[in-house]
């Protein structure tokens, strides 16, 4: 049973600290980027050193206070957002943001966990070097949240998710104990892997405080062109081609529908679209080259290779760093269009690849009979992961369908899952969709998570009722 | 406290099984491949279905009988072979090794644990793929023991070790229930990585009964190179060279000493090493290459840069498939002429890539009033992984040092973890370096793991002993 991290506690707590360390919330701290939850907290914390978190992990472990760890805020799933139950503490790693060291050499660095991610790819174009963890809020969200929901983003298909990129973690564990595990080793099979528990984890089993991460040499060229694809499958088979002429080389392979083009026209009418009138279906494609391909020469002959098998239809492929920029802003845009339309339903999807042209076609007529909608599928198809979001008739808003909301989400996520796929492919589950693990995870890994978190934090401190509802 | 396999529970335990399940161990079940242990079994179980192995961990963990599981029997570490304690079931994977699917498209397959390494090559090129892992006991080992141990072998630089070619995982927990994670999703945030923390556990949280593995295309073009260095620093340039020039392109960067080459020249003289005389040190170089880059031209215009860097002095590039082989058929001999010549003491480390040089260049003053040895060094050097393995001075036997043997691995072992290294690179902890394990981990990560054995497995019935010591 927690309790309250009450004026008692803040006081107690602030004794063991330096001055300033704790501090009142502001509406920021308790907010999310959709604006659809809301937090409270009794305090927020921001400690400067690994130490400093493990006397505050061990103060609200005495006293059974909740701890909420917060990087940049910007998860779309309300792992940051307690909004029920006894006040928690706020633990922002926002003054824990240092770079420890850069061993170009060894293509490695050592990060705090609360470096913005922007500054960590900043950090390693300074020595030449490529840290290609990817997303649209990569201006505020912060290393060690990544981390903790093993983020994903636009280039998981060259270099995997977040936690593919991470050779090493320091955490401070619930009990208040600090594992440090901040190798630069690329093989070590010295033990169980806690790096790969954490990852993940969303802060329910421990604290990241710093990461050790992989670093690539930058490609010697990129290349991206915007190609119109006669369906989804053709795409799939697009990816094939590529894949097997170029292998290893595709760092992104989007899927856009026209509807993200509408939203844009609608939205953001500045961002033209690069083919006119719209394709029902796009491709953003991005390889990155090593030296000895030509960039354009390379992309037009797998164009004429997809265009003579019918799987192209039209195209441009971008002949500056701007034009590339500008494609693709246009496919970074389109989950701001979103949110300017607003939503009915949002998923964030991944499935079996060859599941996904049946999932396409035949998703919107299962939701049919509860309402009129549009829908915008678009995502990182390379990888399955699907972004099928819902919207209201044009003149219609979110708020007309506030009663199907909760059936319009079942329907989608149980095709999903009868098609072996993910309800919560990259942005976890957080609070929002614990209910959904519930209902579909395998029930011998739901049994193994609680005994592990029961183990490892046996007090329930850590996120509570985060990914596993509070018993 | 466990009890021993007897007739007792045999009968039991065989009446719930189909008959012809359990049988009587032979001497191959119960050696490993240098011989140097010797385990016992009160039965082995050779169960032919998933449901099967559950009915015999569930049978195992009522009657606190403990199991050790087996797949191709090829691990160094003993993780496979219990000499102490009560007699364990030996529980073999080896009749589960079907294809359970393969989907080309999607780049993934499903096999079942049992699965011989070189099976799971051939299926995945059968339909034009790759599976990538590879090591010298692919023609025995099975894919469940792989995972297990999270094998790395010699494409880890490009492809990752085994865990990073896994999708998802069936196993049987330690309770008996199936864990039934066989995904084929790139993406998949539900929950913590059950998957991840099981590879490489060997087998003391569960049995591994099938896993999903990525697939990859097959390369357009490879090519192999044998290059003489002057140091091992040099090689490590060199690496770095290669990796900005050919990024991602670098599927095989084999460090080679001399003394591998006496040893090859010593007890497998028909192999003839390509460079005369033999270098001090030389680097097999394989790069896996895309469609538009000329295999032979690649490779010679990366000879001719790092030639002028000064950073190889010689070198011969295959130009077919069969010298290809031949040059790697040398590096894969090495270890067999190793337990030809028979090692005082050998060590799988790791270490941190700017550690290299310095430690090659120091150990052997670090164990030299231990006695008169040669030093064989070799191994993964892009993935910082060497085999630095002690042997005897000609005329002399590993028997001529027995005694010095434990302080010699201590030498080694300390100055590896001084160094921030790993004593259990790619070969795991088995029941060899269960003592090194307690030494050197972190004692938060220690804490950690005993916590997470204790929740999943109370009884301690899973591989008894194994990674960790039973309390």
């Amino acid at each position: 049973m927690l309790t309250p991290c009450d004026t008692g506690f803040v006081a107690r707590l602030g004794a063991v600290l330096p001055e300033g360390t704790l501090g009142v919330p502001e509406a920021r701290h308790l907010e999310e980027p959709r604006g659809r939850m809301v937090g409270q907290a009794g305090a927020i914390a921001r400690p400067r050193t690994t130490d400093e978190v493990a006397r505050i992990v061990r103060a609200c472990g005495d006293a059974r206070v909740g701890i909420v760890p917060l990087g940049g805020g910007t998860g779309l799933v309300g792992g940051q957002i307690m909004g029920q139950g006894p006040a928690p503490l706020l633990l922002s790693l926002d003054r824990m943001c240092a770079l420890r060291g850069i061993w170009p050499d060894e293509n490695a660095m050592v990060v705090e966990a609360g470096m913005v991610l922007a500054d960590v790819q900043t950090e390693a174009a300074r020595v030449g070097r490529l840290f290609p963890l990817g997303l649209a809020s990569e201006g505020s969200c912060r290393i060690g949240g990544n981390l903790a929901a093993n983020a994903g983003g636009t280039a998981v298909l060259r270099y995997g998710n977040a936690r593919d990129l991470c050779l090493g973690l320091e955490a401070v564990l619930p009990d208040g104990t600090v594992f440090d595990g901040l190798t630069r080793l690329r093989k070590d099979n010295a033990g169980y892997d806690l790096r790969h528990l954490l990852i993940g984890s969303e802060g329910t089993l421990g604290v990241i405080t710093a990461a050790s991460l992989r670093l690539f040499p930058q490609p010697a060229a990129r290349v991206v062109a915007m190609l119109a694809v006669p369906s989804p499958g053709a795409a799939l088979e697009l990816l094939g081609l590529v894949g097997q002429r170029v292998a290893g080389l595709v760092s992104g392979f989007e899927l856009m529908s026209r509807m993200g083009f509408d939203f844009l026209a609608q939205t953001m009418p500045a961002l033209r679209p690069p083919l006119d009138p719209v394709p029902e279906w796009q491709v953003l494609l991005e390889l990155e080259l090593p030296e000895g391909l030509d960039p354009e020469a390379t992309m037009a002959g797998l164009y004429d290779a997809a265009s003579r098998a019918g799987l192209v239809t039209d195209g441009v492929i971008a002949t500056s760093q701007a034009q590339a920029a500008g494609l693709w802003e246009l496919r970074e845009a389109i989950p701001l269009a979103n949110r300017k339309i607003g939503a009915v339903s949002s998923h964030d999807i991944s499935l079996p690849l060859s599941a996904i042209p049946g999932f396409i076609a035949t998703a919107p007529a299962a939701i049919a009979d509860l309402g009129v909608f549009r829908v915008n599928c678009f995502g990182h198809l390379g990888d399955g992961n699907l972004h099928w979001n819902v919207f209201p008739a044009r003149g219609k808003g979110r708020a007309d369908h506030e009663a199907v909301r909760d059936a319009v989400k079942t329907r989608v996520h149980d095709m999903v899952h009868a098609l072996g796929g993910s309800v919560a492919a990259e942005h976890g589950v957080g609070r929002l969709k614990v209910a959904d693990l519930q209902r579909y995870a395998d029930p011998g890994k739901l049994a193994a998570m609680r005994a592990i978190k029961a183990a490892l934090d046996p007090n329930g401190i850590m996120n509570p009722g985060a990914v596993l509802a509070q018993t």
